[in-house]
């Protein structure tokens, strides 16, 4: 192949893991919060270092590699071609300022448009999902069994308060008789998160009406490997060029709920 | 004093760690699940040897000493003089059965009523959360800081999906506008992990409408013990001997909620 996928899933593996020890490293120091465009978007200084970290060891390893990254010190992407690094240095900023737990760095990088490489580090844990298109997918050095089916009524997922409440992105109405019919709802904070309890089957879906590319770049790539089916909440295709709703499942439940409580995308 | 306080919390702390060790042990096993009253009910072998390790331990120790325990093999308890353990063996039953991960053994000390001890016991992550009324409340070894005020708009609460969407507990209505107008919703399924969030200020508050003595006993002694404010959803004192609503939350934020959105109980 064109690209040594191998050599870059290792140089991929050994940052992600120095990124996350220079941050677990920074939490006795008093967090510098800085607020995005609205309160909800919170960012601090430890992300921006983190995504500058990478974008440093990915151009002086890689030069043609380009990177899409959260804080926007990458590319300009708008095209898939060739080798793209999508980079979310810390998934759940307001969880890493509100309880220093709960968030993830996020990469996932595409060849050609296609998802070769995902990591996720939950830093606080010390676990790193990570996988190559084809290869398994591992926590640490366990490899993650495949998905297997589940029914509604068994199911626990993941999906915030918010989105059953009347809101701008998607008519609660929908989504009110999944919350009745499920087992157990839950909601963590960060995308990443949830897609690494979606790809171990600690939850079965996961459902939210709009994140960007790097919230759900490398989640997609673990959860395709395992089995899982990663789609829109329409059923489409996820376009890694722009935002997106979000719909990850076990197989079997994702068909079940796109059909019977998303009507097939009809809204 | 009459009870030697010191030489229970030490004990108590001992055994907790102890079941958690038994619990961890147990995770290779298949777990064999059964299910109570509904399928949302889940009990496991595990639950009920912790239970019946948790006895065993008090009663041998503390003859005189009364159990009040989720699994029923404690006594029948329908006052709170004298000493009363209120033990949850696992809190989160169904994140136990699903994702061996985010449950917690929950231990409340009560003596002629007034809650003394209380210990929570995050066994995945061995993080001992525990307090003796009027000396401090600690995560292990670690002195955890008394709570501070919080305003609504930047606060992230506990609440579940559900209560959120037309149920049988709480009227929706009333918690649509507390979901707009909070920084961020979280949900994890175990009350008391989700005390001990509010305990350590990784959340702000926690409101759900109906939970048994057992899930809260421990979880309210630490809060309080951190300058936090525990009630029921109409702002009452809570009863260890009958089902309650629970809202606790930083000072502040809670009359805040109290009078801005649960309208001070009048519902």
């Amino acid at each position: 192949m064109e690209h040594n996928l191998k050599e870059i899933y290792t140089y991929a593996k050994s940052w992600v893991k120095e990124a996350g020890e220079n941050i677990r490293a920074s939490f006795p120091k008093t967090l510098n919060v800085t607020s995005k465009s609205n309160p909800n978007d919170l960012v601090t200084d430890i992300d921006k270092e983190t995504e500058q970290y990478f974008i440093e060891k990915i151009k002086g390893t890689y030069p043609d590699h380009r990177i899409m990254g959260e804080e926007g010190y990458g590319d300009e992407v708008k095209s898939l071609t060739g080798v793209v690094w999508i980079i979310d240095p810390i998934d759940g900023t307001m969880n890493f300022v509100h309880q220093q737990r709960n968030f993830a760095i996020s990469i996932g990088i595409y060849v050609d448009g296609e998802g070769m490489i995902g990591l996720i580090y939950d830093v606080v844990h010390d676990e790193l999902y990570h996988c190559v298109k084809g290869q398994g997918a591992y926590l640490n050095e366990v490899s993650i069994p495949k998905l297997t089916e589940a029914k509604v009524s068994e199911a626990v997922i993941a999906l915030n308060a918010v989105w059953v409440s009347p809101n701008k992105r998607i008519d609660h109405e929908l989504l009110i008789p999944l919350v009745k019919d499920v087992r157990g709802t839950r909601s963590y904070g960060s995308a990443a998160m949830e897609m690494v309890y979606v790809a171990t089957g600690r939850i079965d879906a996961y459902l939210t009406p709009r994140l960007a590319p790097w919230d759900i770049a490398a989640g997609i790539i673990i959860i395709k490997e395992l089995g899982g089916v990663t789609t829109d909440l329409r059923g489409e295709e996820l376009d890694m060029l722009q935002q997106n709703s979000l719909f990850v499942s076990k197989p079997g439940l994702h068909g079940d709920i796109l059909k019977n409580y998303l009507k097939d995308g009809k809204w």
